[in-house]
């Protein structure tokens, strides 16, 4: 037997890094991942007390972050849940220090800097940072699976951008769609998307018996669809919900199709694009899915209705936004990265 | 002080028809409705045993529906929140009994024979039904207010055809709205609008932690909404979603607009229109409404975004269905029946 | 018709606060309540902007507090929704300046100084203390409407509190209960009784999907309960939980009789008790009330079962936490003060 | 390599079975069980149709049940999630083809014949029945571990009941309660254990937002609970409420001590008997478990919280109740029974 891959997590005190965390621990050729965080000091923290759901085994002490300990300690790959802003300053150090990294944060999503300026990084401009942009390899592995197999650097999708993504791509590939009559993303998330941070937003009696629009017409996430889907900015509306759910997302998308078609003829679009591709489910049409079937799993769920007139479409695109949309997706790219089963650790 | 209006009302035992018996309770101008029941002997049956929320005032017996006993009492206006067939029959009899009647149901709300035919209602072609769809009126007041306080048949608009309709008026007056590129409506609605039955679909575990669309592309208030705003078919694609919130209605309505417009003039289009409209509520731009802002009120809300464009517009419209989406409105329209001010009871 | 009753409220932007106020502006004898927030300055906020519900009536702005302000607008009745020591502060200057006081925190409730030392009040000891520990009267209507009506310092007791002082306080005054095998009152709040500030403990993430006890042996309301009820510390067990809900209070409690009884002797003992307390409601047995039957109402509704022994008997009390369990009763105390109907506004 | 073990399960299609299928379609050493169905017909109906949360591997069709068939395909355990008539009637017939039972009804828990009365049993009092009534082993393996391992028919413990047993087996053991005073069990409960089919109960619109108890005094539990704790009728009040979630159960558990005891003497009553039985997790005083630890997990999470007066204790108890209370716990008992390890499957 081969010896286990040696990881460690910075950031597993979060929702998307517990549930990483917690993917890792049971992943058959991953060692338990060494635990970091910045700003706690050895001992002081142990992830079991801070999410008992995993208690009960001896506890998962969090270290402070040291590249000369990762070293000795042979780990190879760093997973990093951190905001946008750290994993800027961290993934060249970590590359610098022998690692990869798949870096779960916005930071290295987007090539063009227009789509990129609305994060504001502040190392924008510099050489470090143009090297890294470049380095980055987007880690959606239904579109990018060589080249995620290769890569120092992934950077791991958005949760929203996943689904409008997954669900696009097959149609925009085809050529198939009218993109002049505009593309429409009504997508709806749950709670644990907002993250941890309690603000009045995510006060229980906000959210409850609720929902509201958020982030209308200027989401961070809009910049990788548009990049990843090769459309102009405008072509697409994407519009954020807030739904009264711990977790899962829900994206309806609508658009025109150039000429008239069939249900027949778009469900084998979509087949023929995800055939062999794990972690997408095409749904037969006219059956549609639902956040629920999705959630605690990585699968990204899709199905679609077409109009009486055969040019409106809607599809409809679910996934469990800690999984698919961050944890399970940085798996399923560790898993190309190391060739094991894409699948692995993630059933 | 002049003699208080006498009502009936038959179906108080669902949502609607219980929220409007609640209304009437409390409103200043009207006598404590009798409540009739299809299918109960006298005396068996009392309202506040099955919503103990109204009990601990000697409770509101139902009674078996009689046109003879109603005479004797005087009633002079029935409310109907019967499922829509019981409605098609009831409504020519009650007119024939010298009553005026106002429908919550979706039997008389569509003059368009198309639009109507996915109610595939029985007595379709016949005289009376031939009679009655020119005689009800469409009781949406904001629109048909000079109608309404004339009427004889009041047709209470669907929860949903409400906030699309009223969020869409305005701009589709003022011949804004570049029709061609399609309008979307993104409805999402909490499960009291399902009705009271329970089935798989209204089972808690079913709709918790959970988002679905459902009857998409056939939903039966598209027909109204249609008519309504004077749209042709396949202008407004409307997707209805169940929410897992007891009550309350967000559409997300995207369109283009002919030619490039400011926040400020589309601002003033919603304030010029809704301008003495007392129940709905255009808010500041960028504010936008949320679903609990309206919940237990009979407010629509309206808020609105425009892309940097100047032509992508979205409309946000929030109201509680069972309210301005039911029985609220059902009220609005009984006070302009009576002359009564149009907040009387609602406040 | 006389003058109506001139009120100001400071702490509107909590949920108690913003309850009370929203009874305030529909009460008939009460004009519309000056609103008072600690640090804000003249003009810089509107109460409508805090809580879009109430929006559409030209909004309700906070005015900074200041006693001759209050005194030149002829102000007559100060209710307090503040942390109880900013209470402790502000009570004794607003008699001091001629104001009747009515405060929902737990500031004055307690005489008893054991129990109140859970608080820790900064001023305990002191003259002024002292003086208003002993003016104050709890304001639980149903036990103290005489010296509610001549008060000068309304102590509105605590949510939790009055679930368990109205479910106990028949029986214990019919002297019926076995006191030395322990009462237990395993009660269950919705969130909005944690208020309204985000924290770990009330993210949504936290709370949707859970349920958890806390403040096990040592909250906060223990003492006035014992106090209002006679009990020695010992005889009961209060156990705290946050259920996933934004509003509602249950409260199942357990007792032994000293002696055999039957159901309808203990329905008559609550019957006697409550008869023409209009804010209670009794349940024949063997309904029990739930939380929905009482949220948005003022009522504390009670239930019962007795065992087949005829000895062990479970009480099931329930309330909406921010009405009669605050807002709710505040108004009930303030119509008691000043000679109204005690349901007036409540309804 | 052993061949895998041979497994059917009928009633697949309730919350119990489904859990049931999903952990024995992961589990390392049973193959893909036969899901059975009383009432289909070969070929009609696929699991992943009704529970597309499972769609995407080709699908897991129904059978009809036939012990023939059985036999042929050498299936030598048979799960029961049916109702208890079914299972009374099931289970000696396969027991007379040869297989061993793990039935998660309540049909052979009991063995006094007062608590089983409630059922009211209709085969009560036959010689087969009471030869499985005698036959069957109660399936706790935390208190019958031998048994079961040895063991023809288990009878599945009820969801509540292992809560409270687990609670409370070891502190009567250590023979530290004293029982004169009463032991309440307020235990409440997610919807999925009030079963699949839709009732004005279950319904969303009744749930949400609300708190309830019921079957006071007569739960179906109570005896079964009586009965492992060697409890007297009226020593121990169990007292069941329906919570606004989906999963999970926490039990509040009031008992008071013969004696002042410490917490650190509790906790080791508990560490001690707990110790090395893999599925109860003990908290570190003053830690209480929340049902969210304990949800899509095997475990049953215990903690206590000892008052000043060293004698009243709380005990508060959480599991998933779809695991620990149904499918976990029979596949723990599956793994006793064939001599896997207790953990297997179920991490």
């Amino acid at each position: 037997m081969p010896a286990k891959l040696k990881t460690a997590v910075v950031g597993a005190t979060g929702y998307s890094g517990f549930e990483l965390t917690r993917i890792l621990l049971r992943h058959p050729h991953a060692e338990t991942p060494v635990l970091l965080s910045r700003g706690v000091s050895e001992g002081s923290t142990n992830l079991a007390d801070l999410f008992p759901a995993i208690s009960g085994n001896g506890g998962y002490p969090l270290k402070p972050l040291s590249w000369s300990a990762l070293k000795e300690q042979g780990v190879q790959l760093l997973f990093l849940a951190t905001p946008h802003e750290a994993s800027r300053a961290l993934v060249p150090e970590a590359v610098a220090n022998g690692l990869r990294v798949i870096d779960l944060s916005g930071a290295w999503r987007i090539k063009n800097a227009d789509w990129r300026a609305i994060y504001g990084f502040k190392d924008e401009g510099s050489a470090i940072a143009a090297e890294y942009n470049d380095k980055a390899v987007y880690g959606l592995p239904e579109l990018h699976r060589d080249k995620i197999a290769q890569a120092t650097v992934v950077a791991n999708p958005g949760c929203y951008a996943t689904t409008v993504i997954l669900a696009l791509a097959p149609l925009l590939k085809a050529d198939l769609v009218d993109k002049s009559k505009g593309i429409i993303s009504d997508s709806k998330s749950g709670v644990s998307g907002a993250g941890k941070e309690p603000t009045a937003k995510t006060h229980f009696v906000s959210v409850a018996d609720n929902l509201s629009a958020y982030s209308v017409f200027g989401h961070r996430h809009l910049g990788e669809i548009l990049e990843q889907l090769n459309l102009n900015d405008g072509e697409l509306t994407f519009t954020p919900h807030l739904l009264p759910i711990p977790r899962g997302i829900l994206s309806t998308i609508y658009l025109q199709l150039k000429k008239e078609s069939t249900a027949a003829e778009i469900e084998s679009v979509f087949r023929d694009f995800y055939k062999g591709k794990r972690w997408v489910r095409v749904f037969a049409n006219p059956k549609l899915p639902e956040i629920q079937f999705s959630v605690n799993t990585n699968y990204c769920d899709l199905g679609f209705a077409l109009a009486k007139d055969g040019k409106r479409l809607i599809v409809v695109s679910c996934e469990d936004n800690l999984l698919k949309g961050a944890a399970g997706q940085a798996v399923q790219n560790m898993n190309l990265m190391y060739g094991f089963d894409e699948a692995e650790g993630l059933q």
